[in-house]
């Protein structure tokens, strides 16, 4: 077995504290990755804290993994030690059914292994992630850091960049199109990124108008504060697109109204409570509401090529693990451009 | 002017009653239909009893018209005096935006005209619908009955045939698909006959065991009583589509959960009050929940063309006009199978 340092939440209640368990050996298709940085993102404090229920503890959490390969097994031919490897949301999936057939793994029927807060194959083990010292993981859900991209920026992409890349393609957005993104957090700051780099004109609608700045640079063309009660009726049947990336409950109907005929609403963040929902909006104008789960690996080898081409990361905020209770609270009142990224190096 | 007996609705709180009014002389591209048979919509009871808000009176409802052509303006080449010809929900559109050039004038975006309760191009006009013995309308707006179908039986396909047959044509429901019907009523039963048609495997969803011969009749493959509590925790993934029908207040999550990975649910009936909706049966499958509105008249001419070919009408319960009122008490208790027509004959 192999010793690891990490960070874990031992129960709901507490701060996440130092941790010291075990990884297994390296398999035959396992690679040994040394982490450097691993992402901070908004589920880590839902999970941490159980506000989704059914937490598994101890939890060491973390799913946002960048680092370098320190050992591969006999079968493993696609990496090599030291290079820059990635691994996001999940470790495992049954690898049989269709979804996992047709590279959707996200979307497995059958065991899906999450990387934390979840159980291994034998559906016995727990998954640890992130915050810690080494991961151990089966070369089919590992993917290449292309060289152009700072590791530190680019492992947030393993979830915040795959959650708003896979639906973005997946409904071909692009060229022609007017995509709006609601709200500019982690996953909204990269919707503006990816759908710019897609050829869309993108509107960022916000609660406020602090993020104005920040919006334009990211590549934003548009922005409006829905604050103010006029935005949405100045907006109705604008767009082609809406990518919802917010958390908290809010008027999905006000939004389905933005859209125009045949309008597609992409629903990526996961509100705790139900929304209220008119089938009129839907009905009126042939509207649809979606919804998207990360991406496979596939997907997300080729979003993170694509963010290399195009030489852009998450925007991060560097911290030591020593401070990851405070980068929580201060995720929590939305104080951060635009995401936390642990620095593993502090830990050991 | 030409003078027209009809029923109206005089307020929202009175049983309809004879009402003679005028329509408009036959201009170039007008048609003067005498009507034969006018289907009752759901929707002719909402309007009628001002459940929408709203609504204009006097009130003619009435948007499942069939009937044979008495006159033609000088410029209609399409259409000949005796000819068995149907008008659906609309009369007139703005003709100039970009729904109405893709022939999609449902979802027009200026001024869509309804055939009752709404106003002519003028903005000012009063429409009056198909519980009448006369009808002038826009050759545009006009279809063709094959001669293979029963007026009678043809009437209600202007609504709900088209209704049920956009949707299954625009998400391509054919062969290899499951689809599944919410609600075997006038949409319902349609929806049967039009899914069986285009090859797909259907599945009736009903709120009690009652309809379970006809469904079979009808064509579908399953049925299943929603009454048990089995049913949806059974059916769970099963469904590429869904085909809501329903118009009452209804679970929607449960339903979602009944659709395999990409599945679609198309909302056709729309509740007065909003649905609870959660974000989760969306994301974790990447399934949809859209809406449709009836169809365009080209795409409303296929619908008649392919039950033509296929041989099928709504399955009707003929009425004269004076049992009206009865039949709006039975419609709302859903006792009628599958729809009432009125024979116009009764009136004159």
């Amino acid at each position: 077995m192999i010793d690891v340092h990490g960070y874990a939440a031992l129960d709901a209640q507490s701060p996440l504290t130092p941790f010291r368990f075990s990884r297994r050996e390296v398999g035959r298709h396992d690679v040994l990755i040394k982490i450097q940085y691993c992402g901070i993102c908004h589920s880590d404090v839902h999970q941490a804290r159980d506000e989704w229920g059914g937490s598994l503890f101890p939890m060491v959490p973390g799913h946002e993994i960048v680092g370098t390969v320190e050992k591969v097994g006999a079968s493993v031919k696609q990496f090599t030690v030291g290079q820059t490897v990635g691994v996001g949301c999940f470790v495992d999936s049954c690898r049989t059914c269709p979804a996992c057939k047709k590279g959707l793994e996200q979307y497995c029927e059958g065991h899906l292994a999450f990387t934390y807060n979840g159980k291994e194959r034998d559906g016995v083990t727990p998954t640890y992630g992130g915050y810690s010292t080494k991961v151990v993981v089966d070369q089919r859900y590992i993917v290449r850091i292309p060289k152009r991209l700072r590791p530190e920026e680019a492992a947030p992409l393993l979830c915040a960049g795959i959650t708003t890349y896979s639906p973005l393609r997946h409904w071909r957005v692009g060229k022609k199109h007017r995509l709006a993104v609601v709200g500019l957090g982690g996953l909204g700051h990269m919707a503006v990124k990816i759908g710019t780099a897609l050829g869309a004109h993108v509107t960022v609608l916000s609660h406020s108008d602090k993020k104005q700045a920040d919006a334009k640079r990211l590549g934003a063309q548009a922005y409006y504060s829905t604050a103010k009660a006029e935005t949405l009726t100045r907006l109705s049947k604008q767009f082609d697109f809406i990518l919802d990336t917010v958390s908290a409950p809010h008027d999905l109907n006000a939004y389905l109204e933005l859209l125009k005929t045949d309008g597609t609403m992409i629903l990526v963040g996961a509100p705790d409570k139900p929304a209220k929902l008119d089938a009129f909006p839907l009905i009126m104008r042939r509207r649809r509401l979606v919804g998207s789960l990360i991406g496979g690996i596939k997907e997300t080898q080729e979003m993170l090529d694509f963010c290399g081409k195009h030489k852009f990361g998450a925007d991060v905020e560097v911290i030591p693990i020593q401070q990851v209770n405070t980068a929580y609270d201060r995720l929590v009142l939305g104080d951060v451009r635009y995401r936390f990224v642990i620095d593993m190096s502090s830990l050991t």
